[in-house]
């Protein structure tokens, strides 16, 4: 028998101790080299940012390099390990982003779960970096952790268990919608699930252009509604929530099972299945209903029971099923693209331009019932993502240099094969 | 004309946008790896440091990784231009880490110049670390910092303006000692400056066995001594000078040039020269004198007037001269030595025992007057010293696991092979 998954990430941490290492990207040929890369010659590097901050992008490594920080308060669906425990996968996703964007990625578990200690944190490290990656925050405080660095920092914030979610989400929605005649006006959409993927999701579909009127968002408890028993307590625990609450659910449904009533799209980021959601509910929405069930490592309901109860698209977060909705297509190509134009901040427009790029790709390359969203190894797709987000910055103005989509689009293909060259031309142990 | 070393540091900081990169250390063949390398495997080896929080430093790059952590108030002579300004600097130290030590080292420039802001950041970044170098503080904040993060933390941290200086100094001044058939009881020194640098030299000579009785520490203002007019202000701003104030200079001498009377040895460690230190007051020495000249990148006193004045033995800090005192022999293997063996921490212990190794070292070479410490091209010495710093701290009980001398020369000169050979193999732009 082949050993599993975890078998084999134990065996490899255990030989390598360890995934990613920090090596030079200049060539040393010995000690003399130093007078240059090191003192006295380095002064002359120094001198020039300090007259002029912004050098720093142009004259360290700064300009490529994010964090991947965490407290370790929700760990894949280990829950609050600790950071110690959070560090192979931030180690992982380090080479995630090296691996798709080209993007060097440090991990940093902190040791504090105060918000406020959180936000501090990361703003005294700013110098360091050109991007933030917060990763494995528990919700809601990781909503206030990501709205407050994105208001005091001047290099782009990113939780990828929104931001990435919302936009792997809306990329594999386009295309579903476009395969069942659907416009997003029009798109009944019930979010079942409300933690930080879903509520980022819902900020993200409604500036893509479905109304907030269209919208259910379902809780452990079931639907939210004005009038519902917690709803004060809401207020004060989970605003971000509390909003939807507010702003959803025209016809104040309160039971879960009528919240699929009529409904064309159901997004499940809720717990894992199966029987989280049942074949009865599928039935009860609109014709050629679009389910996504995305709980990991089980869907909130398997493909083909979705489909036996009417489903036309399901799409899940397993690679070993069509239609994986997965993060890797968006957060290492929306930093490269970030990274590149020196953006001070990911915008939502940004995130939305990832999932545009992501769709058309697959217009482009024929899209189905069973390919509403790009492969991971589908490579050319991650430069055209870079590019994308790249001018949505300029045009926004949140760029700190000016590129058009061809410049992009060459430098992060061509930065991309550099990569693949250098991780093949390397020995390991 | 060949170019300056700032004209090169320039041109590779703009042809290669900074100078350092984040890799895999473990091979990655396809997309299909990550199951392993990232989700769903990698929760395997976060559930098992969940239950062992000291596994993470086997079963991720924990183990190997420091943090270059400064605040970008004494930025090698430049002073206080600030974290982005810094950022060569830790970038060119993350190099020599690589190269001289195999450590995979991260810059951390931060933005708070506040003391007790400065702990709290690097307290809540343990988890992400297996030590904290501290670099360019100013003076006497550093103190504060390295003393309250030694006492709070469980990973080494080092300063390396005090402790690498003071190692470095103390490597040669053993042999400088020995040539000149001198024991430590009977040396007499006169710390000429009281920054960093010096004042820890002064509590690791004393450590080694020269007493505070025989030394003599001025600053810019002359000798301390006792009565001082500044005694007062010096105690609540620089209660470490201060210390030193109180142990030193029984006789209470009060002027610089009665201050080099008698004295065996002179070590500066103040403001660039020439003319900082007179030959004249060389001639008030005992015979044979030693000095060392450490300040950059003009020693206080060049060596050729030094020698002309008496000086039987003269060091500096430059490379071009005989003699380097550097901290780069003792920094790499310090922390390779304290990393193999998981240190808790670093005492002046295992700092005495890197300088009495590379000592050693040269001893077996053939010491000479133009030879007192090895050349940074002397690659066998480096493994050497990390295993002395090893065992020391095994044998203080500050280890969490034991290895003999034999074991971690062995480990140290196989990773510095290692990496020089991965280096030689990569490919660069």
């Amino acid at each position: 028998m082949s050993p599993t998954p975890e078998e084999r990430a134990l065996e490899i941490s255990q030989k390598y101790h360890g995934k990613i290492q920090v090596l030079p990207k200049v060539p040393i040929k010995g000690i003399d080299d130093f007078a240059a890369l090191y003192t006295p010659g380095v002064a002359a590097v120094s001198k020039a940012i300090a007259s002029n901050k912004d050098l720093s992008f142009e004259l360290t490594y700064r300009w490529n390099v994010i964090a991947v920080v965490t407290d370790g308060t929700r760990v894949l669906g280990l829950g609050d390990i600790g950071p110690e425990a959070a560090m192979p996968v931030m180690e992982g996703k380090a080479l995630l982003f090296k691996y798709l964007g080209g993007v060097d990625a440090v991990p940093l578990p902190i040791r504090t779960k105060d918000p406020d200690k959180i936000v501090e944190t990361v703003k005294y490290l700013e110098p360091a970096f050109g991007g933030i990656n917060l990763e494995d925050i528990e919700s809601p405080k990781c909503f206030y952790v990501l709205e407050k660095l994105r208001e005091i920092m001047e290099i782009p914030v990113w939780h990828d268990d929104q931001q990435g979610t919302a936009g792997a989400t809306l990329a594999g929605l386009i295309t579903a919608l476009e395969l069942t005649g659907r416009n997003p006006r029009d798109t009944r959409v019930l979010l079942f699930g409300a933690g930080a993927a879903n509520i980022a999701t819902a900020r993200i579909l409604n500036k893509f252009g479905i109304p907030y009127d269209n919208m259910i968002v379902t809780d452990s408890r079931g639907p939210l509604y004005r009038g519902r028993p917690d709803e004060e307590e809401m207020k004060v625990e989970n605003p971000w929530k509390y909003e939807l609450l507010k702003k959803t659910n025209k016809d104040n449904v309160s039971s879960t099972e009528k919240a699929f009533d009529g409904m064309d799209v159901v997004i499940a980021a809720s717990k894992p299945g199966p029987g989280v959601i049942k074949p009865e509910w599928i039935k009860r929405m609109n014709k050629d209903p679009i389910v996504f069930a995305l709980a990991n490592p089980v869907p909130e309901i398997w493909p083909d029971e979705a489909k036996k109860a009417g489903a036309k698209i399901v799409a899940t977060g397993r690679s070993d099923l069509p239609n994986q909705v997965n993060n890797s297509l968006i957060f290492p190509a929306v930093f490269r693209g970030a990274l590149d134009v020196r953006a001070k901040t990911i915008t939502d427009e940004m995130v939305i331009a990832a999932a545009r790029e992501l769709a058309a790709y697959v217009r482009e390359k024929g899209a189905s019932e069973d390919y509403i969203i790009p492969r991971m190894t589908e490579w050319e797709v991650y430069p055209r993502v870079a590019a994308a987000v790249g001018v949505t910055a300029v045009s926004q103005g949140v760029a700190r240099i000016r590129k058009t989509f061809e410049e992009l689009h060459e430098s992060a293909k061509a930065m991309l094969e550099r990569t693949r060259r250098t991780l093949a031309s390397m020995e390991y142990i």
